[in-house]
């Protein structure tokens, strides 16, 4: 190719690849409904976004929009469920098979997104050496030996918060790449470590301080 | 009291709400370690965030530090857990018991903080008239007049993306005052309404893509 794609020169910023999400849903949508195009100025109209702000956006990604148009619908999905790689799936372990841990374990859903959790890992006599969901629970200890073998780079951690730092710096020394945070500790990793916070208990706290601020007037 | 404190009169800001578990945490695990007081100087060394910001985001809260010991761990805990609502249960209703709804279900770890699913809709038959975990799962079609019965603000969303909106409507027009949805697709509330979005597979996308360039370096 003559041109270099944005996508191969730019980091793409945490807000956009945040919002793509929201883009492909939509997308699916209008592919339901029989859509063959659609605009930036439809998903704007649809999910409250500027239009500038979603061109924008999907400059990133590999695909232009005809005028008056707009994007191809089937083309659109397609590119952008590569793009955030939920075609391919990423093997991942999990580290702490408690309520919410188990929980992931059994949200198949997770793998329709690229994300496959091939393990998991608990210290509890009880899980290890069962499965959940047909995944095999192992002991922590043999971590370190499994990944080398199986070469997962994602972690997902949903282990107690007096352990989470622990946990994480084995990960790591381990060869884990990538931390998917669950817990409401806030981890320290080596700058080279991605980290994804999920505080489901974060959402809670913000939840219910707006309903009250309602709820007073 | 002479002294409004200053969480009766400001709207407490977003990132403050969602940095506060970060501290409740840490206190928790300085209380494990048997630590009777603890500076924001500490904790500032602890998960890496500006010492003035944890001061300036404690003063939202009803709590006031000694010279040179700083809070009382104790105290700051059980502030803290109040402040953020942890303590009293929220009831909530969840829709959609496909694989993350169910998933939910089953995470009785949401009710340490503070979220007590009472009951779940869906319109699969296999489903209506079963329950998980001992919550009862209805029919869609029932949400209205239970809502108007069982007083439940909070409804979780986790239905497919093409029901996603039509849902939301639903709930609003039952009387749900806050919807956290766990969707990728970006609903539509009147103002009035409280939308937290945890998109799992938001955070998917952002972590592939780190994680892609840093296998590219």
């Amino acid at each position: 190719m003559a041109v270099r794609s944005r996508k191969m020169t730019d980091k793409i910023p945490e807000p956009t690849l945040r919002r793509l999400p929201w883009y492909l849903s939509n997308a699916k949508l209008m592919k339901e409904k029989g859509e063959k195009y659609v605009s930036s100025t439809q998903i704007s109209r649809q999910i409250n976004i500027d239009a500038s702000q979603i061109a924008k956006d999907l400059s990133y990604v590999d695909i232009s929009g005809r005028t008056r148009v707009g994007y191809e619908v089937d083309l659109l999905i397609q590119v952008l469920e590569d793009f955030l790689g939920f075609t391919n799936l990423h093997k991942a372990y999990l580290f702490g098979v408690g309520s919410l841990g188990g929980a992931l374990l059994r949200d198949s859903g997770l793998s329709h997104f690229g994300l496959q959790i091939v393990g998991a890992f608990d210290i509890n006599p009880n899980l290890v050496g069962t499965t959940v969901e047909g995944i095999p629970i192992y002991h922590t200890d043999e971590f370190e030996e499994r990944r080398a073998k199986d070469g997962v780079k994602i972690g997902v951690l949903t282990v107690p918060i007096n352990i989470a730092q622990d946990i994480t710096d084995k990960m790591v020394a381990g060869g884990i790449q990538a931390v998917w945070n669950f817990t409401p500790f806030r981890i320290r990793v080596p700058e080279t470590i991605v980290v994804q916070n999920t505080s489901l208990y974060a959402h809670l706290a913000v939840m219910f301080n707006r309903l009250n601020e309602i709820i007073k007037k």
